[in-house]
């Protein structure tokens, strides 16, 4: 169709945005089909919205409708990004040994559930590429050691440069480096298994087994420089007991991963969400 | 304050409608604080809208605006109703000797957690009163029998007329005639316990028990003619397995009982809900 | 190992069960490693009971050892199995189009949550040889069409015959024969993609979505002559609203389905259900 | 009727033990009603029991039987201890400001939900004791404040000393002396609101706002030295999302706490729960 937009925008609240934002497309032709607004305050506030609109001939117009619309955006102060719905994001996956994650998004993939393309698997085992190969889907192995880590890096951010959009961690154990993650703000989302902030770091079912905890969480957040504390997409639960083994937890625990990952990865790729600060609105 | 308003639109779906609306609101000054909405279908579907709103002086202008705005709605087929937050709904709990749900209500009405009044609570069973005397609420007790019904219900109908915006069977065992229903539609809310459509009618707990299922529900909704069939409002489970008598059954469901109806309560009096056929649109 | 032996038994409940359980096992040497007992009335109700434990040399000894407890279960009038943990139930899985659950199934064997052999793969699908292929599981595509239904019938009964401890309908939209389906009692397992026994049937997201539910549903069970109707084994649910269209109900259910199908198929084939009339025991 | 008792054992694993204490009830004529285990590793690990039984003219042979199970003990190297069901535990609710744990308990207590005694309501704000006195259970208002802090606890201590079972801290916001945590180990139940060990400490839903958190969760536990950090008992969440303000997450807070409290209150006074170092296993 190529005739469906999205509209994100985010800037300070104050009276007449919605009414420049709606008067603007319809003035275009454009129909506004779902439309999700938020304001941390309406009196001071931080104001924003997602608007999904039908409009012909779209496709060859983009340019020109966010030339126009920054006529708005400059007036409120907006930050604000226009995409074409049927252009699907394309992802580059970082797997390691754990390969559920991995599994689940070519699945989902696959379903059409996930609309997006998965461009690239990385992994630091080659083993994954037996898993990957019935997919048809490219795929990269890595080796990390902690005498070429930077190299790796340097090799990872090359594959992904140029036409990947998302790197999903899809249970990746490697730390990345600063200037990596600060290159990819906002566009690396890490599964953690445990429900953050409980539980940051290594072995979190350990961690966890330890404690005593009734419920056992996953944890979907974009990754920032200080480890596990990125702004939080979705989490989930499911409740254990005493009988609980660690195997018990880590055989539970891989279905929420699954679920709160693919969760996370299809909210992203469908401009569901917007971060402000080290939170995010998610307009599911 | 009485400057918070809140509008709510249901029409059929056509490009332009969010436009003239939002204009309507930043002409007259109105800041929109929150904003919902909904179409089933962009393309022939039916559109529905809540915005809540700041508009200063807004108590003494609610007659002008509803005149002023009735020119929109005529143009695009629009129901609409705009209300002030600041007046609370009144409400009218029909009761038995199951009390949890008019306890829940009556409670979360003391901690301001639902914004609304209770202006009496009808029982069929005298023994209510004595549990609404230190809540400072009108108590009256009408008995019901097969042969004093239609007497008992004519007696309900004077009370709550002139004045009462909601009526809650909470748990309330009798069955009530289609004529008061019709007369009081979409503002008579029942909780039933069980997940509906499944056990519809008496004595869900035993049915449920006999059918072997793994989970608990309940079931708050609009109550109509036809018995256990209104519109859904909110529904909840709890897990339960063969260990669960049918005591426990009772004692878990009463819980999810009080929430959900505490819930499905709260969103009416706040105005967050639209009956579309026989569903809800529940803007929470 | 193959020192891992489970008994399951169920009796009319009476004193001294326990005792003599123990004991027996105490005296052959078996460590009790976990067990599980429940009672429907201690007073003239039924017992249940499920024995996980430990005896060297098990693999060569159970059918002295259930030649031994036959004593014990004569005198208790005694259901018993006594059942090696080493030894991997074989699965045959049933699909068709829709192949989230098979996929699931094969993917948790595969990983190790699942203990159990797939032996085959039946479908009337054609296409889904393609997806099984990298598997290295046995695939048999066996066409139905209303005539050929019992000739269809009679080969898959012929290939479970003799090896196959299971069958497993996931998703498999074909009815089975009453013969086909007594001869193997409380052996079939049926997803059925709704909270039953709301929405038996066909279409049952369509079902849900007509009657506005806030929550869609799967239920595990076992298959009986009447439709939806068999022992439940297990049910779990996700919270809808409004905003969801039927693809998203699917989309959402599929993930019910396989976690609900998943769980049920494991504690099946590590003999943690007992069927009790039309419900079950789940030891988990 | 005073002939159900409750037998809760915790030992050394090793074969034998089940024989031992079925053999050892079934010879005095008692019969099991429930019976729950567990073992922490059968080999070399820690097992853990309780039985639920029938026995005619208990009441009355409580000490007898203890000293008769003594010998058990002492061969198996068992922590145990006998109840009579139909004893109620007497319970003392400490509350603050906050009271809707106060009043779940209450209302759970009248209405036969948690099988106890309020012995009595001791608060640091004197308006509780309004909020008490229809319920018919004896208040003490003990004022604490810094300078004061030790003077209090020798007041509670008093009150509570010789007939109280156990200690609810419903939201007390006070902290207990070392001396005072130590004199009833395992005998304070604390809820907190959040989910532990995320948000430790002073004002949890500030905390979760800041984080961003998609889950809001409360914990019940035993009170120890080190703050928010003893034995969970028992933990739940809800769902949030950006719109939630802190009003918002207090009111939905204030739910979950009031059922987690009271199922773990009610968990303690049926003798469902044994404390292991710092877990819990709970019988449900």
């Amino acid at each position: 169709m190529n005739s469906r937009g999205r509209l994100l925008v985010s800037c300070p609240d104050r009276p007449g945005i919605v009414a420049a934002i709606s008067t603007f497309l319809f003035e275009r032709g454009a129909n506004i089909v779902h439309s999700d607004q938020h304001s941390t305050d309406p009196f001071g506030g931080r104001f924003f919205l997602r608007v999904e609109f039908e409009l012909p001939g779209l496709s060859q117009r983009v340019e020109e409708l966010e030339r126009e619309f920054s006529r708005i955006a400059v007036r409120y102060r907006m930050d604000f990004r226009i995409s074409l719905a049927d252009v699907k994001k394309r992802l580059a996956v970082f797997a390691s040994r754990e390969d559920h994650g991995l599994l689940e998004l070519l699945w989902q993939q696959r379903s059409g559930d996930l609309r997006a393309d998965i461009a690239m698997v990385i992994s630091n085992h080659e083993a994954t590429g037996d898993l990957v190969e019935p997919w048809n889907v490219a795929f990269h192995h890595i080796p990390v050691t902690p005498n070429t880590r930077l190299e790796a890096e340097q090799r990872q951010l090359t594959l992904v440069s140029g036409g990947v959009d998302l790197i999903v961690l899809a249970r990746y154990m490697q730390i990345l480096s600063p200037a990596f993650v600060e290159s990819w703000r906002n566009r690396i989302i890490n599964i953690h298994h445990s429900f953050l902030p409980a539980f940051v770091g290594a072995n979190p079912y350990a961690q966890a087994a330890d404690r005593g905890v009734k419920l056992i969480g996953a944890t979907a957040h974009y990754v920032t420089i200080e480890l596990d504390a990125g702004p939080i997409i979705e989490q989930d639960v499911y409740r254990v007991d005493h009988r609980f083994t660690t195997r018990d937890l880590r055989r539970v625990g891989r279905q929420i991963e699954r679920s709160v990952l693919a969760r996370a990865v299809t909210w992203h790729v469908e401009d569901r969400i917007i971060v402000d600060g080290n939170k995010t609105i998610v307009f599911d």
